[in-house]
């Protein structure tokens, strides 16, 4: 018979269920689990349960939170005036990154995309939508990801704010800072020299 | 104020201690663990939970297991009087998915390494002497992983067998040098298994 550990199989399978993560690395995440100090593996384990169990969706961007709205709602400096519209909470951690923009934000949770089932109605637009009505909004940034149904889900909401007659922004396509010409692709190039502006 | 989730901090903050594990990759599987459905994330920590609670080593050859004998030491098909001896239980499992090798092994659990202050008295070393006293054994493999410290290791180890009159084998360096024995494929395992040679 060959070597088994039921419970150790079932704990590589639970690690292979994670994206990005193959069998390969999922016995050396399982391992590393099991190697893990007392104190360690505890506070591993009591990070997931409470975030999963405290970390819920900001009461008017649909951001991650622990309170009952995100921290960048819920603070005075922000500019209430004007929406950056994303896909997904890790989308906020990028832009806040930068340290450049001052706005608020507004999390969808996905795109729209048939292929997988996922319709407007899934995502947070309506909330969205509830937003733009009653508070102040001046611009919306849509800032979903340059793929097709990122393209696709900024081109229906940008429809729908049509009648609120709020500006509505579309993120800069070009080539990435720090990037190679020689890598660029076509499409990505054009959009580039599209969009070119003059040197002062 | 910029984004701060406390308990997403402390999340993505755990999951970049786990090995090989950078920022990035924290923060998509601390997001990816909070968007699994109930019965997924209950089920990933239950895994973690259960495997570090019931996992211990076999009485015999120190491998990890959930009984009091491994399934490898507690098959009656398994030819107990070859033992390889390896440095980590993940090391068992790529020698098992060669299906090659039908003996017993030995779970040393490190390697000599005086750099990090890992003496012959942290391994299982008194465990393998102890079984090769008792049992009926006549070849012993090294199969410590082909780097200055599994090399020393070896050696170490075939010495202290010496005086049992024990063969000792060494696996053929099919294995590249300086690799490292969970990344081998099974073809490279398998042959350096066939081509192993006695330490003299």
């Amino acid at each position: 018979m060959a070597y088994r550990v039921a419970t150790l199989d079932k704990l590589i399978e639970q690690w292979e269920r994670l994206p990005g993560i193959g069998h390969k690395s999922a016995v050396r995440l399982a391992f590393a689990v099991l190697a893990m100090p007392e104190e360690q593996g505890k506070a591993f384990v009591d990070a997931i349960v409470d975030a999963r169990s405290n970390i819920k969706e900001c009461a008017i961007c649909c951001n991650l939170t622990d309170g009952e709205q995100c921290s960048v709602c819920s603070a005075p400096d922000r500019d209430t005036s004007v929406i950056c519209v994303v896909e997904e909470p890790r989308d906020v951690l990028a832009f806040e990154r930068t340290r450049e923009f001052h706005g608020s934000y507004h999390v969808l949770h996905g795109t729209i995309s048939p292929m997988d089932g996922i319709g407007p109605e899934q995502l947070r637009i309506k909330q969205l939508l509830t937003r733009i009505a009653n508070e102040d909004v001046e611009e919306v940034i849509m800032a979903t990801n340059p793929t097709v149904e990122g393209e696709a889900t900024a081109m229906y909401i940008s429809k729908l704010l049509k009648p609120f007659g709020v500006k509505v922004t579309r993120l800069a396509y070009g080539i990435p800072v720090g990037g190679d010409l020689e890598f660029a692709d076509e499409v990505t190039l054009r959009r580039s020299l599209e969009g070119r502006s003059e040197l002062l």
